[in-house]
């Protein structure tokens, strides 16, 4: 096996609404020294496939429902911020103090819905995850592949937590052109022994891996990973649990 | 940011008790041509540190209790297995058709207290997991130290399901000489705006990241992985969640 090799890729501008993704990042990925393969896979954050998407409130503008209030003042939270966090999501998983995990429409069970509140140039935003993110990792894989001839495996991360662990850990919310799941169920080790419950969330490995780089402060929202053979059409969506299977509910 | 490498350790043998970890994976680290830094984190699966440590049982030597015998009967599951699980337990959590989830002795919750089955040479062999795994990873540094004059980081790895997702991801269950956390709570981001709730379980995103060289049936139990400044002295100890804070226990 061969090894794997992460870069972070930079100079990427603060991304807004239309923004040519797929451009910045060839150009990114030209910094580097480097001319992207078909089996490369670009781990990109969800927070800059958002903004380029439009999935972007501004908090002065969000009134919030009688309900969205009623929840902000139990829980200490901003009702415009719980408002967008209910018009995104299902139903309520849990609710602590500040706290809000729920379901969003696309089936993930994460906090706020994956809304995330923050500053740019002075004004108070919500980034939203995009609407359908598989179809977003589709999209840019797509657009990537008439820019430069070169179809990579496209993954949309972004940083969920997790029961019983401390630490959020980057994950996939959606992808292109990449394995989802690793099968090794009915296959044998080296002595014969059938591998029994063994299946790998491979691309969230990937989006895991490609953390490693990025940092938080760094501005690094996109990162090139070479060798992985995780090569595939799957979709994150092929993830989500079954709720009648899922103990967890 | 530096790229990050991840590499294969190969030609481990079969691990037998009492085998001389550090010197084998340093073979195998001189084999890829490299020799080791004390930034570089040394990924090492579970299932070889078990059976190094003697934690291995023969299934046919254990006799189940009338409460693994009643369970094993419920859920369609080995009762001498459910001995096992139950032993290395402090609680059941959930239990379904062949399937249960516990807590272990460590605090973890995760499939048949990671206790897995495994055919070795014909025999039937139950691999539970080290008795406290952040102490073996110290003691697999210190060893690599003495060997070597390198003391690089040493994660110990293991493929937990999740909830909500399908297929398990590797994470850390034992760690010295890396960071488990990193905290970027109080932090601001390029617009002064502070980040909050963002603590990233790095030490499980190595994990992650090792097992896209590892596969399964390859038998690559060990990893490298090169340049990913995540120097500290954490224990993974410190990544379980504190239970009056965890909302789904």
């Amino acid at each position: 096996m061969n090894p794997v090799s992460i870069f972070p890729v930079p100079g990427l501008p603060e991304i807004v609404n239309g923004a040519a993704l797929a451009t910045l990042i060839l150009e990114g990925v030209q910094r580097l020294g480097l001319s992207l393969e078909s089996s490369d896979v670009l781990v990109v954050t969800q927070k800059v496939v958002s903004k380029a998407e439009g999935r972007v409130r501004s908090l002065e503008g969000v009134v919030p429902s009688p309900r969205a209030i009623e929840i902000g003042n139990r829980i200490a939270f901003d009702p415009r911020h719980v408002e967008v966090i209910l018009s995104e999501s299902v139903r309520i998983v849990r609710e602590a103090p500040r706290v809000l995990i729920t379901e969003t429409r696309h089936g993930f069970v994460c906090a706020n819905a994956g809304v995330d509140r923050s500053n740019t140039g002075g004004r108070e935003l919500l980034v939203l995850l995009p609407e359908r993110p598989d179809e977003s990792a589709g999209r840019l894989r797509e657009s990537l592949r008439e820019r430069s001839g070169v179809a990579p495996g496209v993954v949309i991360s972004d940083s969920f937590g997790r029961p019983w662990r401390e630490g959020q850990v980057n994950v996939a919310i959606g992808a292109a052109g990449v394995v989802a799941l690793r099968d090794y169920r009915g296959q044998r080790d080296p002595n014969g022994y059938e591998l029994q419950g063994t299946e790998l969330g491979v691309v969230d490995e990937l989006a895991s891996a490609a953390e490693l780089v990025m940092g938080k402060l760094d501005r690094v929202p996109v990162a090139l990973v070479r060798g992985a053979a995780v090569g595939g059409d799957d979709t994150v969506r092929r993830l989500l649990r079954d709720p009648a299977t899922d103990l967890f509910r």
